[in-house]
């Protein structure tokens, strides 16, 4: 009971830090005209998108909501009364609702400190830096503190696990789409921005002309703001309550949120210690502030097991997620790292053209899911035998515990993940507004922190979302237990293995119906930009006082990117019912075993070769291998081009889409046992 | 013990329909001095590759060889004697020589059929078809033949199962290495030739001034031909040993080399029936060839087991198994032909430039994968409730006759694949002896013929090797079994968890190590081209009398492909002995179940979207989206590049490199059980 208040009590400090940050964010000047209506721009955009998207998720919300009030989990035929689908209703709600607020928040702040951190960039690096990352850190404080505060409340009220699948559902169903619709959306304008721009018609990166140019910085917003941040809302939520499922029976739901709110404190503690003098690394900064995070975390949760009697053996687990969540990070590091040997050598390939590009980025990119899956793997193990002393359920506590400690870093990585876009816009406002080159080199300084940096907390994302569908595996075991029905996922039995082999394929085409959607929005866009190009007087010349029609490049990218965003998370879930109702709950726990394999392969393989084509880009861009302008760089564009919806779009979206299946499964366990044809 | 005694007749007959046919091609005219010459240079590049590759896997079968003398099954220091060693070391070397001499014949008869079906092609398309195909089916029936005869054989000499596992391994330990040898060399010639021809010095394909255009027609004998048959003799011995340790303690051994037989028989009955009339359509009487030994088979095997009183029950799941082949195959031929929506797509992509062209191809890869691997999964599912009311270890038996159903026409298959290479070298030798554009005509039409007969047959490979590694998952859990240790392999299990995870990733990392190997020698290849057409006079402008140095560029595919073959396969072993020693059996199952999954999806995914930018570039090369030189073809070029060794170097390695993972875990099982580290 102490530290579900706690939990509450820190959600309310880390808000009145995020307050604090964004009130501080506010009163840095905006003293340019030109700034401020190109962030206005920005920031209208955004917010029409968004507002889009969500009426479009209203429907899906309004169909689950009806299904969960009359069949969920007491059909309203059965004359159970409707009073537990009311409660789960409430749940579902309550996790869609804070999901999307949390996406509206980051948003806001968002538009807000790009302009403030383009302006800022003036003064220097540390002011630009500063507004960069304490704008993120309003929104990774938002949504660690809501998250805490909804699950502590949830249970505070209900003490009810199925209250808690359902309030996760609602978050992750809301995430997956907003991360697919986001990722389409900002890959959509960039790819077009690219391509027509610097390629085609050879004018510089966020050049005014260019009609694709706010599209563009929108997307950052959408895509890179808001959708990861419901991404990692719904990462976090899943982790609890998986947790938490497995810990009611336990007695031991006290140590989840023990763990949670000194995880959240620890964040708070990271964020303000990120700080950088005049001179400072901005790159480093970011870093220290995780690691320091790391450390905060295991003292403090070493401490409050001691004191509350906690066995050492939970606390072990969470240390143990922790270091593997660094161990996972530091290998996307080595594969995206510019410094390291597969990114030199993959703009090596580039002087061999296009298509060596591809094949070494693709490669590397697969080589890199070999240390990650086997660290998982370890993790998962190591974390089960420390706590297989403690007997019961407690093996699988461990691992979900591992997954937490994982996370207690997650304001961390949501504060460098927000921060990316933010000083991205930021270069790009710089750019339109004629800022200067000084402005450009710290603006490109700060952009290039964030992208190393973000390798590291993606590695922490990715392996936190194994740990956590591993969690939620042990959950859906547990919760068809709790109808009555014992069931082992013996490999050897025919309908795992079909499950099995069905839910592998399930992230392949996930990723494939995103791609193939910002393939077909980027090309319509790309039309769009030639259009403009060819009609628009004197917009090629750059004449003063011509502006090309944003608003259409916004609007193409928006009604793509709603239209492509409902398929891929439907076939998801279909995909997942199909198999219960043909198949039975042993297929869907196959299923999701799956699920989880082969969406982490192809998360790790997108993300890393995603990056590593990027930051070879960069390389060469930075002078090696014939620098810009170069047959390499020519190369690297494309290779670029090729990572940009891998790492953006398809990759992150998986951890969401194995969430949201391992949940659906849970949830319609009951129908499962139920309807079962071939069984 | 009939069927033991018809499979060695059978077998016999099939080697007799061989050497009619070796003797038909050999008779047909070659009165083309030039020609000759040529295909003298690439019979001879070829052999001397053979013999440099088989060498070196010498040095690998000697070290296994000691291994087994001394250690396996009973360590010399346990004092049981070697007698049971001795036998194991003969059945391990049968299947090495056999799939060796398998690959000798191919060669043999493929470096002679090219030559004649080139020079039949000025009489006409069929003589020419005829040439290549009987040319092809020599080696589809030597291979055959000889993995029955030495099945046949081996059982009926030792009666033991594990005489059967060790003759599997010496035959996919070997295809493992020719097939990712043959792979990497033909794609690293096929690709420099390519690049630096076509591309950057713009001479047509096959043009006898590019240094390597004889490296890739060696290459297509290596790869596509030694390889290959290597490939598909070692499934097919996968597939009767694992059904043959189950049959063992079944008493059912008869029915499996019944099925045998009859499938060999029906295959013979194929290939007789795949000709064509004057002006036939070579694919159709390829497809043709198919359909009817599936038909044939089906009947005979129908008539087999009313005559001999087997269960219909398995009759049914070995024709499951030939309809799941032809499912799959179906789904291949969708994804790459190119009369379907996908090639057309991407065609279209192309238009927009090289990123898309890689993104909408890996896309339609990665959906083709959910058919497949459900049409897998469902026909495991299948044949094992089919035979379950048989009970025992019936419904596993199940799962391996449906395998052995789907190659039943593994005859068909090799003749067919053997047939592409020829015709290819044929294509190759017409123009580098300017027989005319009639006669590239015709070679382009059976070329391409060759290409949509592929895409099906490919399918029941990667189809049967998915049974048959699930069929030799089973027998692992027996051979465990053997030990005195009964296991399940249970999900929630972390050690079978932690090995499916590590497991996972082992194709990925297999596929880009020789993804990476094929690059590095491509380029140095390249650099090798530039060379000889700055240095030798005369050579640029095709001064009558000036030849390039063929033999460098053979000599660095060959140099190169030996150095890299070794470490993705013993990369391979390595790890599962390391997870097996590390962790125990259950870790290994779950590795199995995990190389199983991952690694079916990347085959699925890499020769799908391989297949698809090859036609692409076809459909764009026959006038379509802007037709030869446009803007879209030089798109399609790179995403023929990329798909290059995806379809042809890692995507068929992958097979064997499954099969001989389960094949290791069977055999080190007892080492298994003794040594475990954290177990």
């Amino acid at each position: 009971m102490f530290w579900i208040i706690t939990s509450i009590v820190v959600s309310f400090l880390a808000v009145g830090v995020a307050v604090y940050f964004y009130r501080w964010v506010e009163q840095l000047p905006s003293d340019n005209a030109n700034a401020t209506s190109i962030g206005k721009l920005i920031r209208d955009g955004a917010f029409t998108f968004l507002k889009r998207e969500y009426r479009t998720l209203l429907i899906f919300c309004a169909a689950v909501s009806l299904v969960i009030l009359f069949i969920y989990p007491n059909p309203i035929w059965t004359g159970k009364g409707l009073a537990r689908n009311a409660v789960m209703l409430v749940s579902y709600l309550s996790g869609s609702a804070l999901s999307g607020i949390a996406g509206f928040v980051g948003i806001s702040i968002a538009t807000l400190a790009n302009v403030k951190s383009a302006l800022a960039a003036e003064k220097g690096l540390a002011p630009a830096y500063m507004a960069g990352f304490r704008g993120g850190a309003v929104m990774g404080m938002a949504v660690v503190a809501s998250s805490l505060f909804g699950a502590a409340v949830l249970y505070l009220v209900t003490r009810d696990a199925g209250a808690l699948m359902a309030f996760s559902f609602g978050a992750s169903s809301l995430a997956l789409f907003a991360k697919a619709g986001g990722g389409i959306f900002t890959k959509t304008a960039d790819i077009a921005a690219d391509l027509a721009g610097k390629v085609e018609l050879s004018i510089p990166e966020d050049d005014p002309r260019n009609p694709a140019v706010i599209a563009d910085n929108v997307g950052d917003n959408v895509g890179d703001v808001a959708g990861m941040g419901a991404d990692l809302f719904d990462s976090n939520v899943a982790s609890f309550s998986a947790a938490i499922v497995i810990a009611i029976a336990l007695n031991a739901v006290d140590l989840i949120f023990c763990f949670g709110s000194l995880g959240l404190l620890a964040s708070i503690a990271g964020v303000l210690l990120a700080r950088i003098g005049a001179d400072g690394d901005p790159g480093k900064a970011l870093n220290r502030g995780t690691y320091l995070t790391c450390a905060i975390f295991a003292i403090v949760t070493f401490l409050a097991s001691l004191i509350c009697g906690y066995s050492l053996r939970l606390w072990g687990a969470a240390v143990l997620g922790v270091v593997a969540g660094i161990v996972i990070g530091l290998t996307s590091e080595f594969f995206t790292g510019d410094d390291k040997r597969p990114v030199k050598m993959v703009a090596r390939a580039c002087e061999s053209g296009p298509a060596f590009t591809i094949l070494s980025g693709f490669s590397y990119g697969l080589l890199s899911s070999l240390p990650s899956m086997a660290g998982i793997g370890l993790s998962a193990l190591f974390a089960w035998r420390i706590c297989e002393p403690l007997g019961g359920n407690y093996p699988m506590l461990g691992i979900s515990v591992a997954a937490i400690g994982m996370l207690s870093v997650v304001g961390m990585i949501i504060s460098n993940d927000a921060y990316g876009p933010i000083v991205d816009n930021a270069r790009g406002i710089a750019e339109m507004c004629d800022l200067g080159d000084d402005v450009l080199e710290i603006t490109d300084k700060l952009d290039s922190a964030g992208n190393t940096s973000k390798a590291i907390t993606k590695g922490f994302a990715i392996g936190a979302a194994g740990l956590t569908v591993i969690a939620l595996l042990g959950a859906f075991i547990e919760t068809v237990a709790g109808y009555g029905v014992t069931i082992t996922l013996d490999l050897m039995n025919p309908m795992v293995l079909f499950g099995i082999l069905t839910g592998a394929s399930v992230p392949a085409v996930f990723s494939a119906m995103l791609i193939l959607g910002v393939n077909r929005n980027a090309q319509t866009m790309v039309r769009e930009i030639h259009r403009q190009f060819d009609t628009i007087p004197g917009l090629r010349e750059g004449k003063p006082g011509v502006r090309p029609q944003y608003d259409l490049c916004i609007d193409i990218a928006a009604r793509g990117a709603i239209r492509e965003l409902v398929p891929a998370g439907l076939m998801a879930i279909g995909l997942t019912l199909l198999t219960g109702i043909v198949g039975n709950v042993q297929a869907v726990g196959g299923f999701l075993a799956g699920n989880i394999v082969s969406g982490l392969m192809l998360a790790l393989l997108m993300s890393n070769a995603g990056g590593l084509w990027d930051n070879a880009k960069k390389y060469i861009e930075a002078g090696n291998c014939g620098g810009k302008g170069s047959k390499a760089h020519k190369a690297a564009v494309i290779g670029d081009t090729v990572g940009d919806p891998f790492k953006d779009t398809a990759g992150p979206s998986i951890n969401t889409q194995i969430t949201v299946v391992s949940l659906v499964s849970s949830l319609a366990a009951g129908l499962f046992i139920m309807i079962s044809i071939l069984a």
